[in-house]
């Protein structure tokens, strides 16, 4: 399964308004016969791609996936369930259940009904956590949203001159530009833009043909190419978007902190002192100390290279 | 030697003006038959002490010491050296030699002399982390100075009002404490005097009737009970303090590192956002980012219950 959940993730950025499926399939000797991921735009899904390369060998097999095979046709596509049912697999491996109440369970019964043995909940956690975009989208109609910063040790994004370059090194760098590749769309406020011009790209290996759209916070004039958002609760008109990464300013971070519209920082912490400098992010709402907490969880953190990557997820109530 | 090593960390703020030596004697059958660490003030000795817990079951076992035994008798007492010379051990292993010209390498010599076997090196940065404070005075005539903040993600010490009870939890605080009980020194600007009227106590279970002496750095009047600073470099004058703790606030950190006389930063980073507050330093000199790079390594993190401790080294050339 966790092979199934890195296909997955190795199409999130790219498979909205879909999910970012995972799918592999073990035949009974233990070979892997067929990977796939939902493909960019969200078709063909996982399931065909993978059952497609396993062909005749997908018989007996066991298919790995990351959530629950679809079980409503559409114009593009047959359902995924039928799709398996016709493949005869021996076993069918789903990490979670579809939350969609279209598929919500049919699509397990579908399999079962067909005599396949299905079983649910493996490796549940690594694939909620790499379709969070989808679901947030799904559960609350936005995306989910991730606020990047590149930060000093005493969290400062510039110096008061806004020169910001660099505040990080290569491996964060590099780390950036794979979180954009896995990001739907990318944000900045208009300051941002002016100042740094970002292009917003992906500048890795392999990856360089894919940027994901482009979106400017601002209350001025649009520019060509980039999607604008007024305000941050525009977020909610962003229907072909599962993962939103929302790259600066601190007016801009600010403004979706203060509406409460991120699920999830990303801070590269840089071993620099920079004193004197723009902060982070200016009035957020807090009048107490005491109110700041429980709000944020940190969940992950690494070294890359001298900087460090700190991750902190919004705790929500259920 | 670890457990040397341990032995001496447990003296770190208790012995200035000197060395927080370790030291473990092993019986030729493999018994611990005595531990010593440097005593408060100084003396006796962490191989005086241990030699005595030991008795004539020293004769023919290992001893483990983090320091090379001094070789330089005094009125408060005799030599180690000379000591362990007296005991007959099989064996002196010791971390490191020490430094101070009096007794560099004389003290391994009078034993080698006496036909004990010497061995040097093993577990020496470890020993050397531990006896940091007394070398940086030994070096370079000044203690090791230690910044330690709490902090926001977003690296801001206090709300604009001033209040910042608390950033961090009570595992962290505790850690405080414990950084408090191995300093000899602790100091704070006017401030954070007045603002917090901080009693800079060890609130630890065991340690309680132990304090470190208590420094103000202010231009104005003198309080009672607590070393007055004029300005930062007046560490130079402070003789008997290995490990001084910075505890803040802003412009006392940032006239510390103005100074470049912050060895090491201790971060207590609690996950949080503040927004508008106050910012941890004021400028400290920096004018273009490049040159912020390269002057602090990360050495060390751990999580503290929801928080963190992120702990940054100096970097200065040999
Ligand atoms: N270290 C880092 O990670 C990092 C990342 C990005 C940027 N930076 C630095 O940050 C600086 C720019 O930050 P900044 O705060 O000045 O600018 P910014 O957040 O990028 O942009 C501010 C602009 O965004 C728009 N905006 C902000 N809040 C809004 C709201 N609630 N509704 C509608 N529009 C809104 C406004 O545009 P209009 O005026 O057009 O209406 C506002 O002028 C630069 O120095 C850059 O180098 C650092
Ligand atoms: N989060 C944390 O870790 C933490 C830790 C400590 C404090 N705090 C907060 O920080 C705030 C206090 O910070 P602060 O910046 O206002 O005060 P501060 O640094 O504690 O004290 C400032 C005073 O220190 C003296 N001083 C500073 N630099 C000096 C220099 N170069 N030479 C001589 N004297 C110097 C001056 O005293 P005179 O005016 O008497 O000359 C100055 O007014 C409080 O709100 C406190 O709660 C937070
Ligand atoms: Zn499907
Ligand atoms: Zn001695």
């Amino acid at each position: 399964m966790a092979e199934a959940v890195r296909l997955g993730e190795a199409a999130r950025g790219r498979s909205a308004p879909n999910p970012n499926v995972g799918c592999l399939i073990v035949s009974s000797n233990g070979e892997i016969v067929g990977r796939g991921a939902t493909a960019l735009g969200g078709r063909p899904h996982a399931e065909a791609i993978a059952l497609d390369r396993a062909g005749r060998k997908a018989r007996s097999s066991t298919v790995y996936v990351t959530l629950e095979p679809c079980a409503h046709e559409s114009p593009r596509g047959p359902a995924c369930a039928d799709l398996l049912v016709k493949a005869k697999p021996a076993r069918v491996v789903i990490a979670m259940k579809d939350p969609d109440p279209r598929v919500f369970g049919t699509g397990m019964r579908r399999l079962r009904d067909a005599g396949i043995d299905v079983k649910l909940g493996i490796g549940r956690k690594a694939a909620r956590d790499s379709l969070a975009g989808w679901l947030t989208r799904l559960r609350i109609g936005r995306p989910r949203i991730t606020l990047k910063l590149a930060l000093s040790i005493d969290g400062k994004i510039a110096l008061p001159s806004g020169e910001s370059k660099w505040i990080t090194g290569e491996d964060a760098r590099k780390h950036v530009h794979l979180e954009r590749a896995h990001s739907d769309m990318i944000l900045v406020g208009r300051g941002t833009y002016l100042a740094d011009a970002p292009r917003l790209d992906v500048r890795l290996p392999g990856l360089e043909d894919w940027s994901p759209k482009r979106a400017l916070l601002t209350r001025g004039e649009a520019v060509d190419g980039w999607e604008i958002l007024r305000k941050p609760e525009d977020v909610y008109r962003l229907h072909d978007v599962n993962d939103l990464l929302v790259e600066g300013g601190s007016a801009t971070a600010t403004a979706f902190l203060s509406a409460d519209l991120v699920d999830r920082i990303l801070i590269y912490r840089a071993p620099i002192i920079v004193g004197e400098g723009k902060s982070s992010f200016g009035y957020v709402g807090l009048d107490a100390i005491a109110d700041a907490h429980g709000q944020w969880a940190s969940s992950d953190g690494r070294r890359l290279g001298v900087d460090r990557l700190e991750v902190y997820e919004r705790v929500r109530e259920a």
